[in-house]
């Protein structure tokens, strides 16, 4: 079947050898072009870019619309924009240079400044004669809003409210006047937040004195909401993300790079580990198959924070942990690693007996496992929500951390546990 | 400030006393008290069904959306979703009994039966009238379909090809005839992934005659990709996922559930390090210090581990490692691995050696975290890989399981390199 969706038409030029590239995309319809073009990967765009006559490409990018246009920039070399910014047209220079203005990661940046205002005193017969002359020309017609003669945001309404109303009427008794909007520097997560709280089609975009200067539309929060979720997901396996979801295209120092901080940090973490079991070699000289249960019992530590500091963390992101409370989700975390911890020990003593040959040692696997899930647990729970009152990141208590942070807590415990009693009831 | 919007208000009664809740609830205004009861807590859904006059809670019921009713039915116990259906009235009914019918988590259990349907020789202007009358009781009037006598989908087009058309042109020339559609036994994951790649409002669902049953809409296929997410971050914890994203509400021993099968797994697997350890106690008896650095080298194994299957699980759930495909992308993370092990060995080895007091146990150290990291690297994108080549779900092959790997991988490599080492070049 011939791919129609210009997604899927983006998808099979990228699939096509370099040089065929750019034929392939001259056979498309003008305004077909500037659709596909939008969906190519970074890497086409710019073969593209090199390939293409100046003035196909610059047609192109003329025509796109601001936020797209401002996503393809952000992904080009500082100089190749330089030459595109100067040689479009005034309007369309002057919105763009607006839009990178602002930091990137914001509602600024993400927004469209192609949207419908209307006036409150515009008839609904008015407004809907209005909106089909400048449809052509804006992301969305199904979100409308109502701006005064300084442009200050006053009401909103759908085009379904438009369409059902009685024609004569005005769009001041249309609106409503509650409207949720979001600043130019408000964090793109929050934005996200907001449109899928609300479900809302798009969020209105204010500046400091309350003037409407953008709308950032659903479409454009999807892809937040998921590049969210990978730096979460990326996060809780001490990978760093970066600035886009590119992992796969990356070089490998890149990726060495973005690896290598969190493995350094987590290797010196280690070395205190060695530390602690080297100070008491004396008891592991005397019992060598203690260090048997070492990998069990931090393993095991390590698995029960993780999984804490995971739904933690994830709570965090989604808010969900709010209806809790921080004090009652580390207590509830506690009680849930010590419960944890009691129903292994059902499995973890009687092998211990048996494979370290004694009931002490059995007893001392035990004693340390209970601690160690236990503590894992609270750990797990309590650094994310500490990090996060403290305004810093809780992903950066993630499993790793948290596994490592444990391991440490974990051989000293059990060491200890066994030396006292092996030194008090020797067997 | 009072709040306006639906969500916002239901957030409000759900914080009130329970005593509360009923009486706030009854101020609303009759389509706003249905807007707002679709948002509470299914917690407070519950109290107010309670609570309520069965004739009130009834009135709601029948006026939501089917999908939004099917939603609160599916957290309902059967004894009150079998009252309540009994009671709507027969349209509705059959209705709400056909969407139970499908699978939880697909196209159709997710669908809204409630959209406006054109035919093809009604003109633009008689169409938009018809979407005056209906828009009232259908979820969107941005979406527009067009089947014919047979109720198949023929075409679709959007409310703005609509008002931008000459009202005395027909459907038929306005609408586009490749369209992208879903059928009801489509997993949601899918349905999903499909409105992100092609920015839709909304997405058709046939059933398998091809005949148009339902549309599903951007606003319930954002909570979707959330939970998913959680799901997917969830499995990187080894914690299970529950139906519901509710893990902060659910009780002690629902949490436990969800976490000790895991960590019972992990616990049998880790059974296995211990044995690898005692049966090499050999040479941990002749150079104790060694055990001090097991953590240190099964936890740097498991870090690498935990990196190359969560870049590698979540291209898969994001399908961006497609354009890599499966061999280049475990061989760029073998590669890594042995890299970050290299760009490790120059803050280990000096640190064994020190610590180990020796330059053998430095060299031990050394070789075998340069072969764990490179198997682990390997381990770590292979086994997601295998997994979803074989059908299965791809996240199972978490860090918290490949870390566990590692370590008794990682404790033989170690145990046996040092003792080769000190066997033959006996310090």
């Amino acid at each position: 079947m011939e791919p129609s969706q210009p997604v899927d038409i983006a998808e099979a030029i990228g699939s096509l050898p370099q040089i065929l590239q750019a034929l392939a995309f001259r056979l498309l319809k003008k305004n077909e072009a500037i659709e596909v073009y939008e969906y190519l990967d970074p890497i086409v765009q710019q073969t593209l870019l090199d390939r293409l006559r100046s003035g196909e490409v610059l047609e192109i990018v003329e025509k796109m619309s601001p936020d797209d246009r401002v996503q393809l920039f952000d992904e080009l070399p500082a100089k190749v924009v330089r030459k595109f910014l100067s040689a479009l047209s005034p309007g369309e220079r002057k919105v763009t240079a607006e839009l990178l203005g602002y930091q990137p990661e914001t509602a600024g940046r993400l927004m469209t400044t192609e949207f419908i205002d209307l006036k409150e005193m515009q008839t609904a017969e008015e407004a809907l004669s209005l909106i089909r002359k400048r449809a052509p020309f804006t992301e969305t017609i199904y979100s409308l809003y109502v701006t005064d003669k300084e442009r200050h945001l006053t009401g909103i309404l759908s085009l379904r409210d438009l369409v059902t109303a009685d024609p004569q009427m005005q769009i001041g008794e249309v609106m409503t006047r509650e409207v949720v909007n979001t600043t130019t520097d408000t964090n793109q997560e929050e934005v996200a937040r907001a449109i899928q709280r609300y479900d809302f089609l798009a969020l209105p975009v204010v500046d400091k004195e309350n003037r409407l200067v953008g709308i950032v539309t659903v479409d454009d929060l999807i892809d937040v909401i998921e590049q969210e979720a990978t730096r979460d997901i990326y996060a809780a396996g001490a990978v760093q993300a970066g600035d886009e979801d590119d992992y796969f295209q990356s070089g490998l120092f890149t990726i060495a790079r973005r690896r290598i901080v969190w493995l350094l940090i987590l290797v010196l973490a280690n070395g205190i580990t060695t530390k602690v079991i080297a100070m008491n070699d004396q008891i592991l000289s005397e019992v060598v198959i203690l260090a048997a249960f070492i990998p069990l019992l931090i393993g095991t530590g390590g698995n029960v924070g993780a999984q804490s500091s995971t739904v933690v963390i994830r709570g965090l992101s989604t808010q969900k942990i709010k209806s809790l409370g921080a004090l009652k989700a580390i207590s509830k975390e506690a009680i849930t690693g010590a419960l944890l911890g009691i129903l292994m020990l059902i499995v973890v003593i009687p092998f211990a007996w048996w494979q370290g040959e004694g009931l002490l040692i059995g007893l001392a696997v035990g004693i340390s496992l209970l601690s160690i899930t236990t503590l894992a647990a609270t750990a797990g729970a309590m650094l994310p929500l500490l990090f996060d009152r403290m305004g810093l990141d809780p992903a950066l208590m993630s499993s790793p951390f948290i596994t490592t942070a444990t391991d440490i807590a974990g051989v000293f415990i059990y060491l200890n546990t066994a030396a006292w009693l092996v030194n008090n009831y020797r067997f």
